[in-house]
């Protein structure tokens, strides 16, 4: 068998490791020959193709970003094709001229969907999510995703120091524009004292009064941790907009940090490793049972598949009764 | 309600977290007051008893080690009770004295069977799973597990660098008396190419057969993961026992390092500070609750309970069917 | 002989570690009793003073922050000081009350200042340097500095898989007002592409020809390191700033990241830590010895010190003959 | 003019930052052909030369081990050297074939022996000091040795919550044969009780008293450093001798650690990063200047250089009045 694999949407720690995992299990114990397709969706509409050896996987387990480079490219966008241009046809084109059996396509919900739309026109895909918001449906946890908390975590560890240094309010703001996955983990794992999701609506005065109450317990100094997501006025980014309420709300000095890109690169935690290589691995297997047309996920502690069509357009998002919601709340941990 | 918290057997990342997540669940939820026992059941034998207040909590989450302290005390062995000193009675008298109304105990193995122990004497006791090792039985992971296996794994990532620089056989010798959990997870996110577990005969030939393959392939270095209770001859420790089997083997140039206490000391990763918070918070849902007698689980992603009575004189092993030695196996990866 | 100790500024990794070596040599070696003011010179205005012990010091050597608090308070000020309040007397006052022979003052540039000052009103000082900016004059290193420059790197390091994997320009802020310190050594430690400082002026077309040429040696991304003290147009910040002038110069999509507030907060390196402790050290020397109204300093390698009176008022530059601007640029990195 | 480079010893965070230094520098300034020679002096001697090129850099700046591999091979050495292999000759040979102008030796102190041997039979030489355990003379520092005190020290930190958890005396083997530099940086940087090393003579019961003398203070335990050089009985090593000796001198529960390999593999810090690249940067300085037979060093905070001559068979060894012990000992650290 001959499969073509891709990497789509924004970067993320486990990339490669994933695409050691899924050529390591094809050449070494199915005998396939893999093929590493460049940019995305781009390199199948561009005909950007190369073959993989194993010399090629050296090093990818712990290396960040994607050694076949990535793209936002949606073929199946109609803006996007064109009379002269018709994508869809030349994917296909690309894939019959490499005799492809099976495309793995690495990505986050973008691609899930155009993987899905790539599987309605015939061709053989095998999805695996990856995305460090951890918002795809259908997986528990998407690789990415332990490595950008642990990196928030991190920060907000050193933001300590700081707001009590000089007793003040610390925002930091990390990612997540709909779901506020990596805000909830890190702003618990890191002591956030106040922790605003996306999903969960907050009101500034009880915000205030949450840091006020702190100050009278003896605590002058707070932690705020918020998903950029999360509603502001003005098209004022997240950490702003809430410093600037809860400098007016209380008086106290108030500082923001945006941790922005750090945390979606460099080389993956241990965690998110052998996520990658066992959905890498598995991917793998559910071409040489083909069984296609679906997407790797780890459900509880198991690695299993769910059909691509029930994924795409779908968003996993943080519940209000989620365990750690509910269990920050007990402990005191203000969410708006 | 009076709680009191005590944690025993060896020290692990996340104890600290999870002694502040049942503490701040038990008094800003519940209104309980909160008893600190030092040194393990030491403390609840000689009655070394402190009540935790918020202030206790400050700076624990990412603290290491634990502020209790910890012993390997066994108040109900035979032989560490005599005539003159009824140490089952001495603890009873603690916990009458101090009007405890449940014993909340944070351990491993060795723990969790005392803990069912002083429960069958009719006290309330919840417990929660501790130990690097991963080994006990009831639940799917248990904190400081993910952090072991981190700073394995970066130990692993290190030796990469000398092995390829020196083209040697470098082995690393990691925790684990009976269950191989670290040596599998940081062999596998690690790049091991070869990984011995306690649980996984292996064939000393067949390694130097590995090992030469590899030369064969372009690949003149190797790094050996092994637990430390894998067997040996002659009392060696199991990676100088297998540097030398490998040396005579294959005739090269071949390094051991062994891992040792660093496994278990410093900050916790973000993962297990989250699993130990809810741990911790669950515990004391268990005690609200009046759901006495049980260990805190991590089942799936779910936080729940199993009976003390069925955890404890059990081991979680590695299996020959779990999924990363499957996984692993079907990479190339030799585990014996 | 007794004396006290405050820190001033903007806190940075290393200061606790100081305390500790100043205390721990004037307590063990000396003799001396010590007092701790707390949140700057505003303690010393408000009689806010305490003793400290050696039980003081536990765990001081790797954490972050500053145990005694700080403040920006500038006493001298005119303006600070109305009929009510002689802030200059007040500072005497609490001096005499305490018996303190001298005042060890840790802070950067403005507490240096200060410190200055309150010699010339005839009390025993002796100073510190500290800032993550090493913009102190009269010693070759801060400590705090390798920290800041330290965190800065390993963030550096994770916006190269995201700038590979989509083949953009990184564009990264770092601390830096006056001097560009941290923006040089994280750039050149990061590998940055492009590195831009406030001493050194800099040309936004040969920015984006550096950006065009890399292209055409087939490295279609960038990273570029900014001083936040780089001057920009309409008050918009480095980053912003210099990633729209890079847009609009060559097409290329450019993200920014603005560092923040993590590069000061936060365990100490290990080179902060040592230097930190031999500062402190020193500083209880020149005490013992009499030696008042001096700033210790790092020299080469040896820790000496300076009057107090040549180091007030100076900020220590990058100069364009730099060790490491020369080699950048001859190495082929654009300074501008 | 055409520059050959090579590697040899043991290897060490930053070789491969100094490679890119000497090669940018060379290429890009200097308009130098650049030859890699593999395996250290062995390379010389058997002709495997390869011609490098930019993409040859291309991620050197922050990879541990060196890309060129490194051997122990010393070819002035009689006894390697046959009637049918005259090793001196053959490296003449490999030097006119390639027609090498200078010859980049990159190593410690068997390399600058080595490379002052070949300089004597007429070969234009220039090298780089290149040792985790810093003690090639003539130089401050060598680039590798903070990268090794960051991770000493980073577990030296992890062992303090197991000492403190358990009430144990910790003691850490570190590297050093002869000297004792990596000992005494991670040592106090990590907060050593005890800190030894070959150059200081100890006397067991003096150690026994100190942590005695902990324990009456109420510390009840104890972290112990030692450089794997220092004297021990019946060829044990340095940690289970001390260890052996502690717990009979004190009956205190004492475990070991010998941290082994990881100290010198693994990306170098920020520090040594900077340090590399000048010292690269800085040979090629002085091949294109006609300075040959030269070892690169720093100097207080210059990078400078020795004559090879004056360093060859000489060791820079931690002195009784080294600032860090003088101030160690003044603070309560008992060094023996």
């Amino acid at each position: 068998m001959r499969i073509g694999i891709l990497t789509s949407g924004g970067d993320c720690p486990g990339i490669n490791a994933t695409i050691r995992g899924v050529c390591k299990t094809a050449m070494n114990h199915y005998g396939m020959e893999v093929f590493g397709i460049h940019s995305g969706f781009r390199g199948l509409v561009d005909d950007d193709v190369i073959p993989l050896t194993e010399g090629s996987l050296t090093g990818l387990l712990n290396m960040g970003g994607t050694i076949l480079g990535t793209s936002r490219e949606k073929p199946f966008k109609r803006k996007n094709n064109t009379l002269t241009e018709d994508k869809p046809a030349m994917m296909l084109k690309t894939i019959e001229k490499h005799q492809l059996d099976c495309i793995v396509c690495i990505g986050g919900n973008g691609t899930q969907k155009t993987a899905a739309k790539l599987a309605d026109t015939g061709v053989n895909v095998v999805s695996i999510p990856k995305t460090i918001d951890n918002d795809v449906w259908g997986t528990d946890v998407s690789f990415g995703f332990d490595s950008a908390v642990s990196i928030a975590t991190d920060a907000i560890d050193r933001l300590h120091s700081t707001a009590s240094a000089h007793q003040r309010v610390m925002v930091i703001e990390v990612m997540g524009h709909k779901a506020g996955w990596i805000a909830l983990y890190s702003g618990m794992a890191g002591g956030g004292d106040i922790i605003l999701l996306p999903e969960i609506p907050f009101d500034i005065h009880n915000i205030g009064d949450t840091i006020i109450n702190r100050l009278k317990k003896g605590k002058p100094y707070s932690i705020v941790v918020v998903a950029e997501g999360i509603p502001t006025v003005n098209g004022k980014k997240a950490a702003q907009y809430i410093a600037e309420e809860i400098e007016y709300e209380t008086g106290f000095e108030t500082r923001e940090t945006v941790l922005g890109y750090i945390q979606r690169g460099g080389s993956p935690t241990a965690f998110d490793r052998n996520l990658a290589t066992r959905m890498g691995g598995h991917a793998t297997e559910l071409i040489a049972g083909g069984q296609f047309g679906r997407m790797v996920s780890l459900h509880g502690s198991e690695i299993t598949s769910v059909p691509l069509g029930e994924v795409a357009g779908k968003l996993k998002l943080v519940t209000e009764d989620n365990d750690l919601v509910v269990q920050g709340r007990r402990m005191g941990i203000c969410f708006g």
